[in-house]
Parts: structure tokens; C-alpha cells; sequence
């Protein structure tokens, strides 16, 4: 028996235990010191009322003989594609219900959807990006190629005329740079693929914190995005569901490489390693994606683009920085040429701010911070006013 | 961009669909008829009252910012490791925590175990057996070689002196044929991994159908198994939880292949392709194994074991049969010689019995038929009685 060879290939990525492992050293050698952790990407919660009822309900029903409901559809309830199908109509998206596959987490899709591709389909992964697409593609013994995103590009790398890839992984607005991709941006990529036959895996995870109306939150809000591009979503920044784990990936009817549909393909490898979703879970994101429940969503997404705000104003007197609007990230230049880790340092002993050095999400992170808007107001407000001590 | 070719090679399984259409077939020809639905591997429910309760209470907690869980572990919280961990020690079987995995479900895990392990690797997979084990090593182009499983080895193949393997996949009690491995057979095949390197995958999800006390109900009751064996489970048939999605994974810490502890590898699977199971469904997992939900719990499997003994009473009247004790499933032989859909037809047209052929299990299982035994007593008497006329 021999191990999977490719696992000698992933990139260990010691990042965020390398900074929860300096934040303790620190915080046990200064007892009295009190800590901003703006390094956290999870959301403070609480989840809906709404939707917290609605689970309560379902696990109930289940209770109940006649409200029993035991293995679900593959690929999703009715009742929550339809709900998914409506929000799309509201972005300005024509989706389907029968487009929409339910998963548990965009993260299992973004790793699982290398399964249709052949194992020598070039990969082209941003850089800085989310590493779970690179750890993923190295796993499978698939070539990874990058596209630099820089300062230069505003972090929103376009194609070229040399550009070559048969997959290409977008995130927008992007984690961790919070850059988002304009309508014109989109239509480079769309235009791209569907003249060289790639396909593009979009991850809009972070769509929700769009308000500026000239970005698109859905990459179908964009022509000819339906037969070339598979999009990844989620209801853990929406709707605080990073702990209830339900996202949705959508397969245009469209989307046809090879003479098959990829939606087909994509059901039957779900029939084979996947069982569906838990039903008082898809019956907590229906209730998200209901008027209550989006309302009280919004109060949470708004609370947190108003904390993005305030970081960036503070940041934005001595460093360039991106994101901190259309997204929950700034993503800020180090001062005086500091390496990632040296600021990291330095705003954990001088400042007492936890923030995550961006040279852990590839090369081009380098020299470049991230921190994110999910903490409390209280501790916003008090880490702006340290980081505006200078 | 080229699509993976093995879809190619994965077996289209019609079985389900096409039972499904026949029947529905015959119903719409004779509306008055009442069918009874023998076919059926799903739980009937309800849900342990205790589970619901954890669920409702979880998904409360949820709600308030103070109990609000954003991302948990990758592998499961600790709460519901140590309540498996319990679990295993009133079986007779010594599991630690930290080797066990939580999952949404054993299926997910059947299929993504093979990220372990090198493409090349053999994989030696019962005939019959549930599917997913053949089509998710054809997906990842992985060779598969089949262990017959006759009567004449009471379908429990044993290793030979012939046999080669990297990977075996055992079932039991097995799926489709409620044949039960007794402490011996376990030993062989450990003793066939432990000596040729090969990894045992036991796949246990029926192992609370096990009420003879001389056969194992984990394959770590078996000296030697922590080298060789990974063990999957499920609280869909312990606990009705096909709808509410969990499982676990037992990696045990002396499992090493190359020089690497294969739940070290698993982990760093884990957190690039998962990001673990939904808390309030982990509360749930927690409530089953608790005094009050395995109560529950245990009325339930009681209850369906009732039925199989009726239904095996009745069919061993006239025909052969396995399974119908320790496990759900009754495995007949169809009369007369007759072929897995040609019984399957006098069964729907004749006895208005809906089964499922047991070619749809693989070349071994055509000339029998799989009965289970979770519908109602009600319709488990009706179908003993409608057998029993001939």
C-alpha cells in the first residue's frame, strides 16, 4: 500500500498556527495586556432568529412519525433551491432552482470539484488567495499555475494574451485582498474562457458585503457567464452559518465540456460520495433566505462594513490599503517596507493587535497585512485609535 | 479543458431508478392495489426525542450571541469524540477521542477515504456490495479486483493464499447481504493486512444490529486491527439519522503506511476539502449516545429487527435466505431459478411486494433478492402473509 504521493506536494501551511501559537507566547508573558484580534475570518454571530426557529422547527418535525424525513435529495430540497433561485432573481441573476446544488460549506466544493476534471487540466490560482484552491489541486496531482495580483492590477489580475488554463479559481471580492472585480473585469474572464474552452470556478463567498450597485455579486450578472462559469456560494458570511455549514454551487444548464453537461456529471459524482444536506439545517437557510431572515442578516453584514470602515480610515492615514469596503477585509500595505512578519510583530508587541501576515496566502502576500471586521465594535474602535497612535 | 475520464468507467446504477419506475409503472396500471415497500434501505423514524431536544437546544444557542459557534474542528468536537469513545468501550472496544473523525455522513467518507492513497493501489471490493466503494475508486481511476461473495462462503469471503490487495473494503453486517463476519473471519483478514501491508476499510454501519454476542460489532474488537484497519460508522441506521447527516472515521494511532500516521494525513485532507460537521447536528450525535437517546434508539433497531425475523420466517418457508438476524436486510434466493428482475416482477405483479434485485449489487448478486426491514410491522405481517400463499 502506498500513500497518496501528492500529499509530499501540498504546502504546509503553518500560518494561523504559527499566529495563535505568537498570540499566546504574548498574552502569557503580558497577563494584564488586553488583546484586538482582528485576525479572526469567522463572523461573532449570532445566527438569525429566524433561522434558529426554523431549525428548532424542522428538528421537531423530525420527531414526529408523520414529519420524519430520513435520506434527502442529493442535490438539495426544493423548498431551499427555490429560496436560493429567488435571492439570485434579486442580485439581477437568472439562475434555476434545477442549476443549484446544496452542499455543506463552499470550502467541500471548492476541494470536491476537481473531481470532474481531468488530473492534467492546468490550474491558474490567484496569488495572494484563500490556499484551500492550491492545497486542493496539489492533493489531486494537478499542475497549479498563478496569476499575480498586485498593487499594480489593484489585486484584480486580468487575462492576457499569453494566458493559459484550462481551470481558472476567481474570488470576489477576494479573500484576503477585498478587492472586487468590476462588470468589465468579469467579461475579460468570461470572454476569456469561453474562447479557449476553460471553465472558471467563481467564488463569490464574500458577495454579500457588496453595496457599491457597479459590482456584479454573481458572475451570471455578466454575458456568457452560463456556459462557461461554475459558481461557489455560501451562507456563512451572509447569514453567520460558518458553524451550521450550508453553501449551494451552481452548474448552468449551459455549462457542457465534451459533449456532456457539467451539472450531470457533477450529480453523479455527488450519488457516489455525497448525501445531501441535513434537512433542519437546509430548513435554517430557507428561513435565511426569507424576508426576516435576510433582514437580519443584512444587520449583521452592515455592522460589519461599518467596522471594515473604520479600520480602513485609521489605516488610511499611514499605508495604502484594499478592501474595507465591498468586503469584511483590508489588506494594507506593511509601513516602511516591514516584511509581513515583522509588522505582524511589531502590531502584536507595540499595538497589541492580532492581525494575519499575507505572506501566508502566497508569494505575492508578501509585505502586506491582512486584517478583518468581525470583532466588536468596542474593539474596532479601540484598535483604530492604537493603530492611529502612530 | 478535458472532463475526468473515468466517468466513463464508473457503472451507470440504474438499480434504484429503474425500481422506482417500474413500480410506478405498475401502480398508475392498478391504482386500487396496495403496495408494500420492501425495498427500502432508509430508516422509517422518527428521530430520539433526546436528539431532538439537543438540536432545538443547539440551534438556540446558536441564536444568542454568548452561545453563538462559528467554525468548529475539522475532526469533530471533543464533546461528541468522547461520547463515541464511550460508545466503543461498552462494545468492547478501546478507541481514543483523538482517533476518531467526525463526518456528515459514512458515504461522504467511503468515497473520500481513497484521497489517501496512491492511484495505483488495488482496492479488493466484496461482490455484492453497496456501490459506492467500486464507483468512487473507478471515479479516481483506481484498479478494482472483486472478492466473490457466494453461498458457498455464506457470503463471507475469506483471504487466500492467492489473495493480493493494497486497500480491501469489508461490509459487515453487509449491505445488500446481512451476512455477518464472526471473531475468525475479522482475524483472517487482519492477519492478511498485518502481514502484507495491505489497509482494512470496515465499513460498520449496521453494527447495532448485531445482538449475537459471539460476533464483533467493531472490527478493533479483533486483536491486531489498530495496524491495519481505518473504521467507518454512521448514526443513520443506529439512530435514524439518514437526514440528519453524521458519521465518524476511526483512524487509530498505530495505523502507519510509509513512514506517516494515515490520521495525520486524513487531518490535513480534513481541513483542505471539509470544514466540519454542523454544531447543533453534532449536539444531536451527542443526545444519541447518551443514556435516554441510545434507549430511544435501541427501541427502534428492536423494532426492525422484529420485522426481519417475520419476514425471514415467512421466506424460509420456500426459499433460501441470509441475513434476517443481526442485521436489516433479508438476502434471498429467488425460487425456481429464476433472475434478480424476473422475480422482482412476480413479486410486484403477483404479491404487490416492491424488493430490490439483487443484481444491482453486483455479477454475484443476480439470481437474489434484498428485502429490508424498515417498513411498518403493519406492512411487514401483510408481505409475511402474502409470501407465505406461494
Amino acid at each position: 500500500m502506498k500513500i497518496n504521493p501528492n500529499f509530499a506536494s501540498m504546502e504546509r501551511n503553518y500560518l494561523f498556527a504559527e499566529v495563535a501559537a505568537k498570540t499566546a507566547a504574548y498574552q502569557a508573558a503580558h497577563p494584564d495586556q488586553r488583546l484586538l484580534r482582528m485576525g479572526i475570518g469567522d463572523v461573532a454571530g449570532p445566527l438569525p432568529q429566524a433561522v434558529v426557529e426554523a431549525m428548532a422547527a424542522a428538528s421537531r418535525e423530525m420527531g414526529r412519525k408523520e414529519g420524519f424525513r430520513g435520506y434527502g435529495p442529493y442535490e438539495g430540497y426544493g423548498f431551499l433551491r427555490e429560496a436560493i433561485s429567488a435571492y439570485y432573481a434579486d442580485l439581477g441573476a437568472q439562475v434555476d432552482p434545477a442549476e443549484i446544488y446544496v452542499n455543506d460549506g463552499a470550502k467541500s466544493d471548492a476541494g470536491n470539484l476537481g473531481d470532474l476534471f481531468d488530473r492534467d487540466n492546468l490550474c491558474l490560482i490567484p496569488d495572494p488567495v484563500y490556499p484551500v484552491y492550491v492545497d486542493a489541486n496539489r492533493l489531486a496531482g494537478r499542475p497549479v499555475a498563478f496569476l499575480d495580483a498586485t498593487p499594480e492590477n489593484g489585486f484584480l489580475p486580468l487575462p492576457g494574451p499569453e494566458t493559459r488554463a484550462d481551470i481558472v479559481y476567481l474570488c470576489s471580492p477576494n479573500n484576503p485582498t477585498g478587492a472586487a472585480y468590476d462588470r468589465q473585469g468579469l467579461q475579460a474572464w468570461v470572454d476569456f474562457a469561453n474562447r479557449t474552452g476553460a471553465v472558471l470556478l467563481y467564488d463569490a463567498a464574500y458577495e454579500a458585503f457588496i453595496t457599491d450597485p457597479g459590482l456584479p455579486r454573481s458572475i451570471y450578472q455578466v454575458p456568457g457567464a452560463k456556459s462557461c462559469a461554475i459558481e461557489l456560494c455560501t451562507l456563512s458570511k451572509l447569514a453567520s452559518f460558518t458553524g451550521v455549514r450550508c453553501g449551494y454551487t451552481v452548474f448552468p444548464k449551459g455549462l457542457r465540456r465534451g459533449g456532456q453537461a457539467l451539472g450531470e456529471l457533477w450529480l453523479r459524482r455527488q450519488a457516489t460520495k455525497f448525501n445531501g444536506v441535513s434537512y433542519p439545517v437546509q430548513r435554517g437557510a430557507e428561513a435565511a433566505f426569507g424576508k426576516e431572515g435576510l433582514a437580519q442578516a443584512r444587520q449583521a453584514v452592515k455592522y460589519y462594513l461599518e467596522n471594515a470602515a473604520i479600520l480602513a480610515g485609521a489605516i488610511g492615514k499611514f499605508a495604502r490599503y484594499w478592501g474595507g469596503k465591498n468586503s469584511p477585509y483590508i489588506w494594507m500595505e506593511c509601513p516602511k517596507g516591514m516584511g509581513s512578519w515583522e509588522y505582524f510583530d511589531f502590531l502584536l508587541c507595540e499595538k497589541q493587535i492580532v492581525a494575519t501576515p499575507g505572506a501566508g496566502f502566497g508569494r505575492n502576500g508578501e509585505g502586506f497585512l491582512r486584517l478583518t471586521a468581525f470583532g466588536s465594535r468596542e474593539d474596532v474602535l479601540e484598535a483604530a485609535e492604537r493603530l492611529g497612535r502612530g
